[in-house]
């Protein structure tokens, strides 16, 4: 058995989020009926975060255990081979100790929010980013957003479906920067909570459109309760940017 | 009678092109049909550059003449709410003299022609970017472009099907970037032959593989012979970027 570490693209649109579903296509069965193209073996793959659906992935990291003998060059492009049409695409393949955990080895993640803030709607990005009609202050944004950098309860900002033992975690960055009308949205993290960016991406569009003001945000993250969220906003504009482990070099060989 | 010009943003793929075709989507049509939906008009649509089949618009520049009293920026919302679901929206729309021509009166134009360097298949981008699998040696095609730049016979990088008077043609620009697995290619001048920019990227591709050395390029440029062509890009990467007129302030005002 060799356990082998992949970096995955995606494009979320066409699935119900990375997780295996009963009821529609999800990436992680796209690449395990992959895997099963090439090796005819039923194999699980495990991700550093199961997006939900319809949001991105520019670097999942994610890894499955592989009885057949094959290097993992020679598997990444066979996986690509098999995975056409599906806008799924494994941009690295390695060999990892088999202890490594995409998930439990994990030690940071970062994700990255796109808007797009204009009044037209959207063409090629339709379904990749966020269009906001209202303009956005997007130094106003950035300013409030660092009032949620660091260590708090997120209650407020964590899906009623969130799995998480505890509300309680560290927000290691919140970045918002605007090039013409392109928001790019930063955030990292240990970890986060279900639907923890995109509920701080709608209240920080909600600073950004002046209907909240930055104290508005901290009563919001204070009251640890959903139903002060502003806004959620939609998968659209997100995309799992990048996962960070412990020793780099086993994260990074293909 | 008033005439508009309009800024435009479409995804190429699902059109044969910006011009009306009998047998097939165009973006002109889209945008004629949307008018007449607003105006109950038979409007013709000109635009600064007739880009072809797969090939996007970032802010194309286009006019029409509508007789129906109506303010431009109402007259962008309804196109734009009429033009759904295609992948076209009027970004701008301004008033302009009678005798202002999207295209007679264009004294500059601008693509950007996009590439990503990798082996995995595309996701997100597929349709909207060259895959080039084969690593480029983007400051050896950056070099090289500079030997199309100014005035030349461009005979060897024109279509066979190309409408213009001459191919004598003065390229003000051609610049190679690359950020990550992204390549950029800046293309600037007055006019365009039919396919000169994907011809040129095309052949600086071959520059950047290390199939030809700029040499060749150079030799490609001399022969003034289609054939001597090395390989015209794919329409996927290619973008109009920008159209600029004399009078500034009739092509950008709202």
């Amino acid at each position: 058995m060799t356990r082998f570490a992949f970096t995955v693209e995606y494009d979320g649109r066409p699935f119900m989020g990375w997780q295996r579903q009963a009821h529609g296509p999800s990436v992680q069965q796209a690449i395990e009926t992959a895997i099963h193209a090439v090796t005819g073996e039923t194999a699980v793959v495990h991700a550093a975060g199961r997006t939900d659906a319809g949001v991105h992935g520019i670097a999942m990291r994610a890894h499955a255990d592989v009885e057949k003998p094959i290097a993992p060059f020679r598997l990444m492009e066979a996986l690509n081979a098999r995975l056409r049409p599906d806008p799924v695409a494994i941009l690295d393949c390695a060999v990892v100790p088999d202890d490594w955990h995409a998930r439990f080895s994990c030690v940071g993640r970062s994700y990255v929010y796109r808007i797009v803030n204009r009044r037209a709607p959207l063409t090629f990005e339709q379904g990749l980013a966020w269009r906001v009609i209202q303009p956005l202050d997007t130094q106003a944004m950035h300013d409030a957003a660092q009032l949620l950098v660091g260590l708090h309860d997120f209650t407020t900002f964590r899906s009623a479906h969130c799995q998480s033992a505890s509300p309680v975690k560290t927000l290691d960055r919140l970045d918002v920067a605007r090039e013409g009308d392109r928001i790019a949205i930063h955030a990292a993290a240990r970890s986060f909570l279900h639907h923890q960016v995109r509920s701080m991406v709608g209240c920080l569009a909600m600073v950004g459109m002046g209907r909240w003001t930055a104290q508005d945000l901290r009563a919001a993250l204070e009251a640890k309760d959903r139903a002060a969220l502003g806004l959620n906003a939609p998968p659209d504009g997100l995309y799992f940017l990048r996962a960070a482990y412990a020793d780099a070099d086993t994260a990074t060989r293909t």
